[in-house]
């Protein structure tokens, strides 16, 4: 296959740069065909957790591979690490490709590292990619707006700046239970009882659809549907472990008649 | 290159079957590994008005092309039609891929039109793409979350069911002009001097920071940065023209130090 390669993204020979390319939700063949040819002539490689070996599989066998961690409660390299890393790199002439798991800019903290880039005088692309939300709701069924339930939809993160757990009072309920919206929460696992309490007491119906998916678009993807009332005490029995996605809204209705992807048992 | 083909999107020989498949905002090159390896075996295409000519360069050439439409007031097929039509070429056995632009589960429609092909008991898979907001805003050098400056993003259609033109009544402001977010509106040029007024009566400051941009991730990609009061009159001596995307936050700021992309001249 002949993957068409524009001519404002060509490589400067002898001279370094930062791709910062979205590797998406977890499925390897969500990567799009610029991030692969990219990453084709990656040097080096700073990649982030959620960053599958599926994924990393489409980097040459020459390229050097750094960890760059950002698990929760450990951080491997600290962002300041990670962006004087990037910076170094590219200085010394390389193609570096910093890859994160979904889109660079939803929750990606793309924008702080090209910032330091920018500052440094470093030039650097950035390659969209599915984020989870996106990528997630299609495999689930679940369709993020409808125009019988949904005119908009909110992403939101429970994680703020230097924050390592899950802290309610960060987020803004009152934007979180406007109607005909769907909402979904990054990272919301460790917070999904307080997240439901929090939904019910500033207005939402204890019976509201909520919806859980674990490893999204992957071969072990699970999604258990419920209500703000019974999904926190279900998911505990049902061992859901991070990264997990919620997404809270009459969409979540649709799963049961729309499910079509069935992961390897 | 050799693209990884899961076991479960293999394709039932004999059996019609409909890909709802999301074509990304504009770059071919965004297409996901998965769309181009399903598109390559279809019979039949059924695509809307956004879907670009780059990307219709993936079908195999023996393939069907049918124009469903869906410009701004000029729907080609109606909704109802096009469900049906869907239908019908699965009952005859083909491989039917259903493109859309951005993200099928995005303002995309995708859900009704499932909705339908599960009524009819016709066997479906959906493939996620780029939404708009996300490869604009890469492609602008518009972060749309940053732990600085917008915790959430919230994208919005002014365009409900059976909705022609803009219908500002229809719109959320409380939602919209919450703090720390961005929000991102999709068709939204022929209502941003209505927007604009809206968002500022709801509390908004007057020099609020605002992007517009047109035919993002292409080679004719234009961005126009400004505030709720001076944008409105700059877009409509600068000659903005459908599609373009609307980004209201303080994340907009960033654009002059990060933009990155040089459409074609």
């Amino acid at each position: 296959m002949t993957i068409p390669s524009p001519d404002n993204t060509s490589v400067s020979v002898g001279q370094g740069r930062v791709y910062l390319v979205g590797a998406g939700p977890g499925d390897p063949e969500l990567l799009t065909l610029r991030a692969v040819r990219i990453m084709a002539k990656a040097d080096v490689v700073v990649y982030d957790h959620l960053v599958s070996d599926g994924v990393l599989a489409f980097l040459p066998p020459k390229a050097e591979r750094i960890y760059a961690g950002k698990r929760r409660n450990e951080h491997t390299l600290r962002q300041e690490q990670i962006n004087a890393l990037l910076v170094k790199l590219a200085q010394q002439g390389k193609q570096v490709v910093r890859l994160k798991g979904g889109d660079p800019f939803i929750f990606g903290r793309g924008g702080e590292e090209l910032q330091e880039l920018a500052k440094a005088g470093v030039a650097f692309e950035v390659v969209p990619g599915i984020t989870a939300a996106s990528g997630v709701s299609n495999y689930a069924g679940i369709p993020l707006t409808h125009r019988d339930y949904a005119q908009t939809c909110l992403f939101v993160t429970g994680h703020l700046k230097e924050t390592k757990d899950f802290v309610s009072a960060d987020l803004d309920w009152l934007a979180l239970t406007r109607p005909r919206q769907t909402v979904v929460i990054y990272m919301g696992l460790s917070g999904l009882s307080d997240i439901c309490r929090q939904l019910i007491a500033h207005g939402a119906q204890p019976d509201f659809p909520i919806a859980i998916v674990q490893d999204g678009t992957t071969a072990t993807q699970k999604v258990l549907v419920g209500t703000l009332t019974d999904l926190p005490e279900r998911v505990k029995t049902s061992g859901f472990t991070s990264p997990c996605l919620i997404i809270v809204g009459e969409v979540v209705n649709l799963h049961r008649e729309l499910a079509w992807y069935v992961p390897a048992s």
